[in-house]
């Protein structure tokens, strides 16, 4: 039997184009003892994709080599079995990579329940639930009554820190691109603000929405909306950096803030991977898991089809133009 | 009896000039019950006095009042008591401004040995000891064997940080703006590598020195240091931001470094000062007065004579021509 996957053939100088990749043909091997077969029905597309492409020695993570299947999540069932553990019909989730099939030793595999759409798993659950999870709680320490402004908002991240933020009382500004991104946030979500950071008066929203001040910034995207929440934040604020899209494909990014304000608001500053904390991820997924079933967390997949719309559809996350969590079904 | 103080006359525009300023004298008051008369023996010259002097919403400690005495610390004895817990006779050390007489309630100040010279009291066991004790043991949390990078490293905390580090057994590098400096940093206080950051190859100096990277930065400055610094730190640093003395006297402060850094290495960035942690002032201050009574603190004071000579010695601090902790003695 054979399958197909995509390869990693070029490393991208700025922006990540469908060059970059190779589309190939694959035979299936055989099984050793141990190994078992997942036949994947749906991939994740994240942000964290663009670093796993790029050699950095400062990277959290080694790079993707040339040739290979480029990594992502992906969520799939067990269609042949050498290990007990994992039987056929076994649901897992997991780094298997861009492909229709994945063979593993079960390590990389966390067996999820059939009951969640495979799309809430990849939204909800996965790298984007963790990520949101590990942020806010572990990071950013929220309480009762305090502001949080997360960029990114309508993100897969974003959009859960700012339901569970909401969740927890707190006042929830939401920064986003579009204005339909910000009625979503607003009229779905519950958020109490939702900025447009392309709108001219952006600075001046954002001074009406923080008449208290900001005292937890969740930093998704880097950018225009960086310095004027930077500016806005409360004496003792703490700022989780988790991503910084809006850095990723310039040659040279941008400076930070001065950091004096560091000093006189005495502010903490943690950046932070996911990858680090592999070994929260069935704590966090379970608690994930239970706010999900009980309908406190809302999402939004913006599904695309068939292996093929994954070397384009990853530059979606970049240009802003996914609508929810960017799922390729297979 | 009438004795002299410096007042504040004007706020610094960028630097500080005698001209703000003015030397009075003042009659002694009658005290009320519960009060004291301090005569000062020594006083402190530190930079956080430049924060004093300027309102800022957002500093940590209001600004002094035109016209009201200069906030610093000071060292002196008892000379008058309406205070059981203070009498005559007894060493006090506190915020009581620039005078040669304070009168004070006993709630500013902290009673001190006598077998500690005063010039030790202010330069290891007052806001240099405790602001250098918070930071390396609070905020960096330093581990045996890392490797710690200081800036200002021959200046009132720096030099402290550094004994201390040292003493942990971390490998300690201090960057001072004067070969003399650095020169008393590696000979005298024994740190392991010492750099002057107004050296055309300080960039090489630093890559040589940090070649196991860089774990903890004791942040003092600001301006040219910084960036190489915070680009060799190692995955998972900590980051003091204590001071930015390179920044103070600027009309526009510079830029930080690009976040991106922050995520990749996943650092942690704190900003702190020591009126935060004012409760905390007696466990630090019982705990550096025994490293400097069994010698593992050395200190340098440079030493000012009479009290006119403040207005204008306070700016050897930002011009970095003092040598140690800068006292004026009355």
């Amino acid at each position: 039997m054979s399958y197909k996957a995509i390869t990693l053939k070029k490393r991208p100088e700025t922006v990540i184009s469908e060059d970059l990749f190779d589309v190939v043909e694959l035979n299936q091997p055989d099984l050793l003892d141990g190994q078992v077969l997942v036949k994947l029905s749906h991939l994740s597309l994240d942000p964290a994709m663009r670093g796993w492409m790029s050699p950095d020695e400062n990277s959290y993570i080694p790079p993707v080599k040339l040739g290979d299947v480029m990594r992502a999540s992906g969520v799939g069932d067990i269609v042949e079995s050498k290990n007990e553990q994992f039987p056929v019909g076994t649901r897992v989730m997991g780094l298997m990579g861009l492909t229709e099939y994945a063979v593993s030793d079960g390590s990389n595999l966390n067996i999820v329940p059939k009951e969640i759409p495979q799309e809430a798993i990849l939204s909800v659950v996965a790298l984007p639930g963790v990520t949101a999870y590990h942020g806010l709680f572990e990071v950013l320490k929220p309480q009762k009554g305090q502001t949080i402004a997360i960029t990114a908002a309508a993100g897969s991240v974003g959009s859960l820190v700012g339901q569970m933020a909401k969740n927890l009382g707190l006042t929830v500004i939401g920064v986003a691109g579009t204005n339909e991104k910000c009625q979503w946030l607003t009229e779905e979500l519950g958020f109490d603000h939702a900025l447009n950071y392309k709108a001219d008066d952006f600075q001046n929203q954002l001074t009406n929405a923080s008449s208290n001040g900001i005292d937890l910034f969740f930093e998704n995207t880097g950018g225009t909306a960086q310095a004027p929440i930077f500016n806005a934040m409360n004496a003792h604020g703490r700022i989780a950096v988790c991503g910084l899209i809006a850095e990723y494909n310039k040659t040279e990014a941008s400076a930070g803030p001065s950091w004096v304000g560091i000093i006189k608001k005495r502010l903490n500053i943690q950046g932070f991977t996911m990858p680090d904390h592999f070994h929260k991820f069935p704590e966090y997924g379970k608690a994930l898991g239970q706010m999900l079933m009980k309908g406190e967390l809302k999402y939004r997949a913006h599904t695309l089809e068939g292996i093929n719309s994954a070397t384009s559809g990853i530059n979606l996350l970049f240009s802003g133009e996914n609508k929810g969590k960017l799922i390729v079904k297979l």
